[in-house]
């Protein structure tokens, strides 16, 4: 009954499935207490208060039919308009509702944006190590994903390396600031370079080259950092944003695109992206989710939580002698693994019942995954089996 | 920038937009009471009120890790288990909430469907007139949709006409019932001469045929009509369901899939959707209408308010000498436009400040769609235009 291209993807996919499978098998045999799954980027930190105070609010003033109802495609006007000048006095922009397309979650929105621009062929440039997901995204539209090395040990984007794997054919480059699985934050000059380099190259080729920004973890950076608003620096800029994070709301499936007016053909893309919406079936952006977020554009997770776990994590993890680079943003922490397969690595974390995503899923072999959206005590109770793992391969 | 397979989508599309903001423009000119909008399916009855009591009680009592949080792609298994004991009860079915899957409307769920059992070129045959999305929804995963031409006067489905167009490459063959843009509700005797055909050349072609049942209409049904559940009819049937119109949410995209036991391959289909619903960007339904629906399973709109409209429209229209199926289920009436061309007939409409869909939307040209999901009063004022374009086709 299933079809030939999605048989793989289905394989594969239950590999992942084992591991989370395995968690639930070794919570109920040791405790949840006892176990110490790192695997899920699934936050554990609470929305805020003032999300749930709004659903309220919205359920018991404003009429059923439009709550629950159909709205235009791209989203309620008045929400895109709140979400667009939130961003202006954040980022000093000048967008109208009409650069914003509210979507299904940033999953959504990069489906929908793919769908709009994306011919069988074009090849689709990501760096390594990335979310796994895109190199799905961009095969159900046809697209090639191309893959910039894995650079590290800063994992920060190598411009001189993307120069080399663009093409007449890439039609579009995808980074992800804050980093899932690096927790590394581009700077803005990190960003200036990419941008020259894909000027340069649309300008030799005679072609339209799209920045894809897939940016979940905006909120979330510590120590002060910024995370450059790339529709400034290169105008063929997407943004995929979703409060899975920053509000806590993952499973609500809430974010939203900007086009900027700078775009090439802006209103054309625009057109094609909310009719992409719509044919995927995503038809529009979850209607009471809308109107919550747009109460709480200013709205905060308490990031001081997923802070203190990073030191914790950090601190302890290096202090053991494993090596990594210090996380700036998101709450993954990105591991070279003492041998180089790191799917071993992570069998044998898995006998001290921590669970870890191996790197290799994200295009990077040699390092693994720590998901830190988790309780501070997981991670202190943690350290015990990290203390034996580091004592086998002789780190401490 | 945008690709050459959406452009021509787009254009398409923008005639359907500009009719909506016809109707915008027209209600600004002649104010909203004196414009009579048949267009769209969006429902004015409004949810029960215990959909949004549910909500508000779900955010007083869970904690909100779990409201708003990642869940299984398929759904919270609580929740597919409420709908597979509700299904069990009104239907004699014996589903677990293994064949369940949570899904981002009805929309979403056929995607899903597609993309896990469409492989390039195959075909996936509709009866005209149907929905014109699913001509979309083929083509997103390189289907190629196939018509069985309209049987009218009555459009009940016509089992010889589907055994014509049947062939070796047909992967799925698709029913929407009660139908749109029909009203017409597919009977017991109707369905069963339609799964003798499908087994038939199953057989025959040594092929597994699924039977997609997209039924967001299924509790809209008038003068106690009832509408075959049909897992008991043919074994490869998937169901697609949503509570956009059986609870009033269209704006919520939230539905669900079932895969029966008795399909060929289930397990693997269903690790296949599931995993479908996860690549094409949908993730998951929406995690708070889902604990939502789960508890307003047996909840129901004011299904009499649609009844009163279906009368007033019908006995309105044909006293003024206009042709139509009576409709027994949904909220749509098909009338037979007096001239061939049904796109001139809605424009003539349109100078009566009375909005229409042509039937070629739906692939039956001489027709149009009057969505009759508005308030009674639009219908009983809008005779009056209705009476005009009888007398100017000589009708009465």
């Amino acid at each position: 009954m299933i079809s030939d291209s999605i048989k793989e993807l289905v394989e594969k996919s239950s590999v992942i499935r084992a591991m989370f499978e395995e968690g639930a098998s070794l919570a109920k045999k040791y405790g949840p207490e006892h176990v110490y799954d790192f695997s899920l980027g699934n936050p554990n930190v609470e929305a805020p208060a003032s999300v749930n105070e709004s659903i309220k609010n919205i359920l018991d003033s404003e009429k059923s039919t439009h709550i629950h109802g159909y709205m235009n495609n791209a989203g309620f006007p008045a929400v895109r308009e709140k979400i667009a000048e939130s961003l202006n006095k954040k980022y000093a922009t000048t967008f109208s509702q009409d650069n914003i397309i509210m979507s299904v979650g940033a999953a959504g929105g990069m489906n929908s944006i793919l769908k709009a621009i994306l011919d069988p062929g074009d090849e689709v440039v990501v760096f390594a190590p990335f979310f796994g997901e895109y190199t799905s995204y961009v095969s159900n539209f046809g697209g090639k994903l191309v893959t910039v090395p894995p650079n590290p040990p800063e994992f920060k984007p190598d411009a001189e390396a993307l120069s080399k794997v663009l093409t007449k054919k890439t039609k579009a480059v995808i980074i992800n600031n804050p980093n899932n699985p690096t927790g590394v934050v581009y700077s803005e000059d990190d960003i200036k370079r990419l941008c020259v380099v894909l000027s340069d190259k649309a300008k030799e080729y005679g072609t339209d080259i799209a920045l894809i920004s897939d940016e979940p973890y905006r909120e979330l950076v510590y120590d002060g950092g910024e995370v450059p608003f790339l529709t400034k620096y290169y105008p063929d800029t997407f943004i995929c944003y979703s409060y899975s994070k920053s509000l806590s709301l993952p499973g609500e499936r809430i974010g939203y695109i900007v086009i900027p007016d700078e775009m090439s053909e802006s209103e054309k893309v625009r057109s094609a992206v909310t009719v992409a919406t719509r044919i995927l079936g995503f038809v529009n952006a979850p209607s009471l989710m809308q109107l919550a977020v747009a109460e709480n554009v200013d709205a905060e997770v308490n990031v001081a939580a997923y802070d203190k776990n990073r030191k914790a994590l950090y601190d302890g993890l290096t202090g053991l002698g494993f090596e990594c680079v210090k996380p700036e943003g998101a709450f993954y922490l990105f591991l070279k693994s003492p041998i180089d397969d790191d799917k071993t690595f992570c069998d044998m974390a898995k006998n001290e019942n921590i669970l870890l995503v191996p790197g290799s899923a994200f295009g990077c072999s040699g390092y693994v995954r720590i998901a830190y959206c988790v309780a501070y005590e997981t991670i202190i109770n943690s350290m015990e089996g990290f203390k034996k793992l580091a004592s086998t391969f002789g780190l401490s």
